[in-house]
């Protein structure tokens, strides 16, 4: 039977959703937002764990397949009235679906790590979208894994799943701090290739074929000290502004040693 | 003599600078804005006419450098009081500078097309955001030009300037028609690479190092059909999620031009 669609803006349950807008009510609640038909169908589609889909009751009939793959997975599906939508979802022109889902825990131990491995690291990025940029590239690339370290940003931010297209749900992502991750990739025998101007040898000099890390330091300041002992990879730069996008670095980055894995001839 | 700050909202000439955000002003104008110390810094670096500097009085010292090379080329400085830079900038933490320009022409004949020529065109593209991050990669690469092709996007538009962290005055950038673009570059010999997933080469498979224009499309729709007769590449995707950013797609392709044109072992 079809629940009943929630007209009022002052339904408790709504109000809540609201209000998960804010990392403090998402961090308190342990709960975070995925905005989009999408993004949402990533997330089923990968096994994410969904608790409520709100759907614009007029627009449901669009969604129909997706709404059907969410109750085959037991995800209650809640239809609002135009108005309640407009309160809890995001933008002038939302698709008219939004989903609230428990936060994951990002835990290290859980990645895999086989012999072809490609990590992205990502330490101290700043932005939701940047990172949602590097989920993206990072989908693309086949990478094993994202591992974000000593991360400022909230990596449950909403903006950041909308920028990663869904890619949150199809990347394995990790969240530890820099000493743990460069503990583990060393554990594991994961060669550490830095992102860094001061390299001395051109990215595509660095043989990324074997199991490798590739690591992004934050927007202004770059990786911290501590990854300076490990190989340090530098992108050519023939400009006068004086970087480098960190999602744009990591692209190039990412794909020189997807280009590397293909070509037979090296 | 320092010039007496402008104190009042009412100014006309304040009015007017608020007007220059809006697309149809600049249009009938001619004019555009320039946000930010650091991009008027590169555009006075690149010999880009500027038509009056906009400076937060209280702030002026901190950019007295700047301030004194706008001078030395006969550009005006208008101080204004917080309240009145406040209208006129961008943001909620301007660093107080914000200048008034002619908007320039884009024309294609105006390029240098040497015989290691590295063109970037993009077609259609819509995103102010992506336009700049373009333009800052373009930039990092050496790019002869950024040919903007059917551009949806006002070129002038402050967000893209923003975005490019000031590339936009490094970069040579022309706008035509995608024909004429086609045609010019056929014209001059250039090789045309179109980025394209129906392409059966990948892109590090294409002889990247003659005078090359790598093209790409708008974010939704990718090339048109008329850039099909060319040399297709694909950048490999072993992701869920359907395609890259526009400006990454960009970046992957721009760096793989650089990393073939800087490998003696080819």
């Amino acid at each position: 039977m079809k629940p009943t669609p929630i007209t009022s803006l002052q339904n408790p349950k709504i109000k809540n959703v609201a209000k998960l807008r804010q990392r403090k009510h998402r961090d308190r609640q342990g709960l975070m937002l995925i905005d989009g038909a999408r993004e949402l169908g990533l997330a089923l589609a990968n096994d994410f764990p969904v608790e409520t889909v709100f759907v614009w009751d007029e627009r449901a009939a669009r969604h129909a397949d997706l709404l059907a793959r969410a109750a085959a997975r037991s995800v209650r599906t809640q239809p609002v009235t135009e108005n309640v939508f407009r309160k809890i979802g995001y933008g002038d022109n939302p698709d008219g679906v939004l989903a609230v889902a428990p936060q994951p825990d990002f835990p290290l131990d859980a990645l895999p790590c086989p012999p072809d491995a490609l990590f992205l690291v990502a330490e101290g990025v700043e932005k939701p979208g940047n990172l949602g940029a590097m989920l993206r590239s990072a989908d693309a690339a086949g990478v094993t894994a994202l591992i974000l370290c000593d991360s400022v940003t909230d990596i449950c931010n909403p903006n950041t799943i909308r920028a990663s297209r869904g890619a949150f749900f199809t990347v394995p992502v990790a969240a530890a701090s820099s000493a743990d991750t460069l503990r583990w990739l060393r554990a594991n025998g994961v060669q550490i290739v830095a992102a860094s101007p001061a390299g001395k040898d051109y990215h595509f000099e660095v043989d990324l074929r074997p199991a490798t890390a590739i690591a992004v330091g934050a927007e202004h300041t770059g990786l911290t000290a501590r990854w300076f002992d490990e190989t340090l990879a530098k992108i050519p730069m023939f400009g006068q502004v004086d970087s480098l996008n960190v999602a744009q670095s990591a692209s190039i980055l990412l794909f020189e040693a997807v280009r590397q894995r293909l070509s037979n001839d090296e």
